[in-house]
């Protein structure tokens, strides 16, 4: 028995065929175009290969996530040309004629870390996933985080001293929320240059300061076992170090608990399983809805 | 059978002993005075009862509630002199023989509006009490949030405008938190009087902002399906709709839910149990318990 499991990214999407890590037959990626022509490129895909009983999305957003909705699997606000309301899972199972599953590209990669990765056993954890935007999903109790809708950590608003940073910020919603102020697109309007290739110690102090931010409102209104920081942007080699060190400050000793203690690099950590976390995820979203 | 539940707070005691709100026997409130006296108090009353079965506990934190801890349900860094490592549950067992359950404050409101009030239904919502202190709970996925420890909602880190409010917070550990900006102390601290006494437009609209970005962060993190707004602060009576105001301004139309249209009259709400939520929560609490 195989799964299909897609990352439906903004940018590119990512199908593979499998059950896990150990078993990924078949991986391909391609990059997002008109809904049309990316969704029937996934569905010629898992056709060709013939075997999947169930197909996992984990998909871009925000996405309408409600069971009892008319417009469940539709990806509702998004700024991206042409997506705006699209039905990704009801155009997928029409092709492929099997049970289509569909959560967010952060939630997918959360199960996916909870079931091979870095987030194993613990039933209350966040992926936050730092790149083009910034995402944040988990497990709260045991299960993936819903609710309205879904999380939208990005969106958080978080101090913002324009003395230091006088940026506006990038969301088109918000200005300067955490998107706005953090995402590796912040990063290139602010500093005009691509955060990859900037290693300007500027840059990556503030950046830092952002993201705990973010990550102390994540530990003070979750409380999470454990936080997995995915995606882009944090793969800087300096940054996870410089985050860990200003969560730590910020945090002020006011929770007790002994991973808040010491350096936290037990406390925040990478995805064990990497860029694929997203992907397998959606294989684990596939099995767990037959 | 009839349960027991204490409302532990910093400044006074509530204990009760019945089943439910149509069924309250008799309700005892007292200071908070040394911890020695007070659970000794609260021991006697329901000693003299002699009925209940088992006793719930909503106490004022940060507490430890992890099961396989050995400090669990002892207050942990509380400023409050006296209290700190202090185990209520331990000592009211021991003096009651009957088993005794223990969560935050804020959990246990959040589980009588479950039981009885505003979150009947629902399984993933907020109920946040704005008073002296500022503290946030609720459930996720049907049941209370916990995790490393529990939620810390006033702790968050939000926007602070200092050309608006040059005030540096109330917080000992953060400074301008939510807590430190927007709590009852917080007003008290900058504006010179009580907070219920003051009808100053500006106090009112400069803590529907700050409260507004707390609300805003528990929205794009934990996407509650309603918040419930408890607390002495929240009885103001132009508040709630200043802060409804500016949540759906903040928001900008991103998350796409039908209940957050319109003038979040029945996503934010006043607990229908009033202050005594948390009492009778914790008899909720004491009846999950045996």
């Amino acid at each position: 028995m195989s799964y299909g499991g897609i990352e439906a990214g903004g940018t590119k999407w990512v199908c593979a065929i499998g059950t896990g890590p150990g078993d990924l037959r078949e991986v391909v990626t391609f990059p997002t175009t008109t809904p049309e022509e990316t969704i029937k490129r996934a569905g010629d895909f898992f056709t060709s290969d013939g075997s999947v009983a169930a197909v996992g999305i984990g998909s871009f957003g925000p996405i309408d996530l409600r069971p009892d909705s008319p417009t469940w699997g539709r990806i509702t606000t998004t700024p991206k040309p042409g997506w705006a309301s699209i039905d990704i899972a009801s155009a997928l199972r029409e092709a492929l004629q099997v049970p289509v599953a569909v959560d967010t590209d952060v939630n997918a990669a959360a199960l996916g870390e909870h079931r091979w990765g870095a987030a194993v056993g613990l039933d209350t954890f966040c992926y936050i996933t730092v790149g083009t935007g910034i995402g944040g999903g988990g497990m709260a109790n045991g299960r993936l985080m819903h609710g309205l809708q879904h999380p939208e950590f990005g969106h958080m608003r978080i101090p913002h001293d324009r003395e230091r940073d006088p940026f506006d910020g990038v969301c088109p919603y918000h200005g300067d929320c955490l998107e706005g102020l953090a995402s590796g697109e912040a990063i290139r309007a602010r500093w005009g240059s691509a955060a990859e290739d900037n290693s300007d110690e500027r840059v990556w102090s503030l950046e830092a300061e952002y993201l705990a931010l973010g990550l102390v409102n994540a530990i003070t209104m979750l409380s999470p076992q454990r936080i997995v920081l995915g995606g882009g942007v944090m793969k800087q080699p300096q940054l996870l170090s410089l985050v860990r060190a200003r969560v730590s400050s910020l945090l002020a000793g006011y929770i007790s608990a002994r991973e808040l203690d010491g350096d936290l690099s037990e406390y925040l950590v990478r995805p064990v399983l990497g860029d694929r976390a997203g992907v397998l995820g959606s294989l684990e979203l596939a099995r767990e809805s037959v």
